[in-house]
């Protein structure tokens, strides 16, 4: 098989992670590395940087400074929420064939996927050799596939950093608190919360997800059980609940060019739980709502190591796949251990069956009415770490 | 000056924070190292524990025990939002001479130093002899007479990281991000969004404080001013931003017994701002509102190194002085050295001069209408301890 010489491009698109400079900085060192890379051009806010003309230079960075970018949160190339049309992607693979992009890496999510599956089958109708891979990233961590998603580790370790820290300060001062969390239709995230539970009565308590129906009148129901046995409740809820016909339980107006409604970036779930708690249970209880909004997504210093070093080995293994010579694809990553003994490998999979697609929580996850089982921890605690001790004092009587 | 035999007491009062444990185990290592104290217990729950007779004994907890407390987040013997009054003082005299204690430590804020002061009174009057210590602890860094207080640090610390990340997330997906912070009275944690700034457009770019009357027409052509430069705007606002005439922006309606009105727990503020700014400058720009909430008090695994060691110390500094005869007082942080040089002596001063009164950001740290000076940031870095890195690429157009 000849060797396909050119450019290569990476953009980067929809919600921020921790480690997607990661992803970006592996893309970049390995297309470096090749000979048959030539340049490497970055499209700053993705796809719609392409649509501009507003792409830059990656070649000649500096070790350094990549270095420094990868462990750098958020999207370093800037990102961007936009479903280009046929007529778009059409005019994304002009641009492409002017610059002689011949390796074109999107970083993102299942609509990234889409995107790059698009473009795949306009460069084969228009015969332009353009090798498209998707790389994935989403805290969200629902793209099929892939056991799961660069990101997830982060987020969810400062969800359940966040959560052992709050069920601390509600042990300390006695109320109930509801905690809203990232995860529109899949309850990865908001199942982390229960990873840094140590003891029986550890919060949360009660854990709502998006792939069971939220009936308020249950809702209400155990939360006055679970305060009625320990004077307090953790409650942890996705802020993508829903009732039985699958409408959102709270949402604002505000939808995005994918036809998503808008959940986050408000106090609004949490402010209305919190008031429906009261009305039901008592308005002199002591009843607070955080919504940990997108600090999930952003924050800096809670990295997981190992989410870092996986986020860094999709980029270069999506550069391997297409130097190796596949035309297209998305990179999955395999489990090949479990517990202690966990690693991953990385492969390459079919664009069309990561598009669009998403992965809830599967039901060997999920326990009731509400909450995870023990199943779901022995699957995310690898992908966290090693979290805070949580230390305690015996209680002696005097 | 004979010695004085007899038990301690600790107890933990008011909204937890990442390191109050810290001084909690100072205060358990250093009375246990005293041959004039037989015994050390806990109130649980703080004063309300004395009240109700709930006391725990500290005397044999492990060192290992101690040492994992020292290092999580929030009350281990638990807190409490309690202001006794004088009959329930008079009673919680009774309770220490009946189990003979004569040495009182109560970590909190100025309202727990008050507590601290009025049982000196009622000891004074009633012939009793007992060391009443209060050890300074709040996120809000508001006490009078230290340089600044143990568990603002790690707050600030947690702010910084925060906010560095959102800045970041606000530079990938641009928009208009209002993040609410904590401190009723002071702006002393507010102002911390600005350290992890380090190039001319980072964000935060405007940050409202409760030292200065927040003006909403002002604000909303500031935050056009600063969009139509960048296309983004990020804002830092303190929880207990308030009118010309003292009244809270927004309010709900819950006091607490120290007659404080509820700000915290609820992203109310934040998404009025948000809707006022879509209001103001156009319903179609994206807005989004985060309310740091709980988390910057408790979250697990974002502490700052200097803060636990002057927690730690604090406790026992409280312990030498009760021993070293000072019948009462406050343990005060003095600061011995600047930016690199930075280190940290420790003295007792008056329970009056403490008691009650807050400690506004002074006019040296205050920058205009909105923001903080150099000054403040070289007040706070060593307190906050080196942040995470922060790279960029180059941005070499093509």
């Amino acid at each position: 098989m000849p060797i396909l010489r050119g450019k290569a491009l990476v953009g980067q698109s929809g919600g921020p992670t921790a480690v997607i400079n990661q992803s970006l900085v592996g893309v970049i060192e390995a297309a470096r590395a090749s000979d048959a890379i030539s340049a490497v051009y970055g499209a700053v806010h993705g796809i719609a940087g392409v649509l501009d003309g507003n792409l830059i230079d990656l070649t000649h960075e500096t070790q350094a400074t990549l270095e420094d970018v990868a462990a750098t949160p958020c999207a370093a190339l800037r990102s961007v929420r936009k479903k280009p049309t046929r007529e778009e992607c059409v005019r994304v693979l002009e641009t492409l064939r002017r610059h002689d992009v011949r390796y074109f890496f999107y970083i993102g999510g299942n609509d990234s996927a889409e995107t790059a599956h698009v473009l795949n089958e306009i460069a084969l109708a228009e015969d332009y050799e353009v090798r498209l891979f998707h790389v994935p990233k989403t805290i969200d961590n629902d793209l099929r596939e892939t056991d799961h998603c660069p990101g997830y580790g982060s987020a969810a370790r400062f969800v359940a950093c966040a959560m052992m820290g709050d069920d601390l300060d509600n042990i300390s001062l006695k109320g109930i608190k509801v905690n809203v969390l990232m995860g529109r239709h899949a309850g990865w995230l908001t199942a982390a919360s229960t990873l840094a539970r140590s003891g029986e009565d550890d919060g949360p308590h009660l854990v709502y997800l998006p792939e069971r129906v939220f009936d308020v009148d249950a809702f209400l129901g155990e939360v006055e059980r679970v305060y009625a046995r320990l004077g307090r409740c953790l409650i942890a809820v996705s802020e993508g609940i829903h009732d039985a016909a699958g409408e959102p339980i709270f949402k604002t107006k505000e939808v995005d060019s994918h036809g998503n409604v808008q959940l986050s970036g408000s106090g609004a779930l949490g402010d209305w739980l919190a008031g429906r708690i009261k009305q039901g249970l008592g308005e002199k209880l002591r009843v607070r709502a955080d919504t940990y909004g997108y600090l999930q997504r952003s924050f800096a210093g809670c990295t997981s190591a190992v989410d870092a070093a996986e986020a860094r080995e999709v980029g270069r293994a999506a550069v391997r796949e297409a130097l190796g010579g596949r035309p297209h694809g998305s990179i999955a990553i395999r489990r090949l251990g479990e517990g202690a003994d966990y690693r991953a490998g990385f492969e390459a999979v079919e664009l069309s069956a990561v598009a669009k697609v998403t992965r809830p929580l599967e039901p060997r996850y999920l326990a009731g009415d509400q909450g995870v089982t023990e199943a779901f921890g022995d699957y995310a605690r690898p992908l966290v770490g090693p979290l805070p001790v949580r230390g305690r004092l015996s209680f002696r009587p005097v």
